[in-house]
């Protein structure tokens, strides 16, 4: 059975935990403390050397890290990721963008605002990721307005990873009700069967 | 034919070339001229809403964004991408790996340092790029400790991606020569077949 070590409050994680419900995924859920600096000791660093969560045990010897990655390799087979080459590669390209042009924006700005609660040190660097966030939100936007998933007429992957973060933009101060088609696109995916909010507390 | 939107100086471009290069791929290259401008212009942002290079034009219709999505495309059905899940999500966690914790410390530092000329109010921010570089260094350093390549005994794409931005990391300020396996792994792939060094100068 796979191991799943995470952090219930993680975007990057929730992708994993998000997509195992869809796909009804047996698994065993590891929380591991970030806070306490678990992901620094040894035992962890056995798992990632670059001391990150989430990561998937496969097998006694094989780790895999990297959010998207992990997605990737769970949803081979299944409808979330196609088997054609240029659509396949299409749900890269938007996992990619999300990693460099969404995540350090909205999900920093949302940590600086949520979790560390707007401190003074961090403000000047809070408004440094609105603009950068705008302009993610403002692509995402252009690509929902034409399909209703990122890429074509079904849910894929590439949904999975930037639903994480967008869903909670507000929480880093970005105003959703500007982008009316991303908007219907979160309410879409949180209709689907089988489908499991982001927990607000970790167990 | 493959039509390349491009900047020879930008080494997440110089992954396209060089994979192409050894895959002998069939092309036809586009300067970009980023600093005119021309990625804000409408014309490019028809090709990728976001305003980056590179863009890889498929068909008429249909443009690939993301250096490491493109890479994907171009290498699916040759020994750069294995066929087999876990292999062929290891690649991609270390492309993920790249753009997240390499490519925005060790690429922008060599930009502030080799392109801008280390400005005074850019002093900061470069010395803040230090650390997370090594700390990527090192990651990159443990695993080609145990493999020859960064997925095992052969070169993937994983090792195109991470390649573009370490053999020139000594231009951000980081000195490869605490990194013998690095060392020995940029020597490695400079030997090979069809090899081809990143420009210095555009055309």
């Amino acid at each position: 059975m796979y191991q799943v070590f995470a952090d219930e409050l993680s975007g990057n994680c929730y992708k994993i935990k998000l997509l195992m419900a869809f796909l009804q995924i047996e698994h065993q859920w590891h929380h591991v403390n970030i806070l306490a600096g678990e992901t620094t000791k040894d035992d962890f660093k056995k798992k990632n050397t670059n001391g990150k969560i989430p990561v998937l045990q496969i097998s006694e010897s094989e780790y895999l890290s990297e959010s998207n990655a992990i997605l990737n390799f769970l949803a081979e087979g299944s409808s979330f990721l196609p088997d054609s080459g240029f659509q396949r590669a299409k749900v890269l390209q938007w996992q990619f963008f999300e990693q460099y042009s969404h995540e350090p924006y909205i999900a920093v700005a949302r940590y600086i605002n949520k979790y560390l609660g707007l401190p003074k040190d961090r403000l000047e660097e809070y408004h440094s990721k609105q603009q950068g966030g705008h302009k993610a939100l403002s692509v995402m936007e252009q690509q929902l307005s034409q399909t209703p998933f990122l890429v074509g007429k079904q849910i894929t992957i590439a949904d999975i990873s930037l639903y994480a973060y967008t869903q909670v933009a507000h929480e880093g101060g970005f105003d959703l009700t500007k982008y009316p088609n991303i908007q219907n696109w979160i309410s879409g995916i949180e209709k689907l069967p089988r489908y499991v909010p982001m927990e607000s507390e970790n167990p």
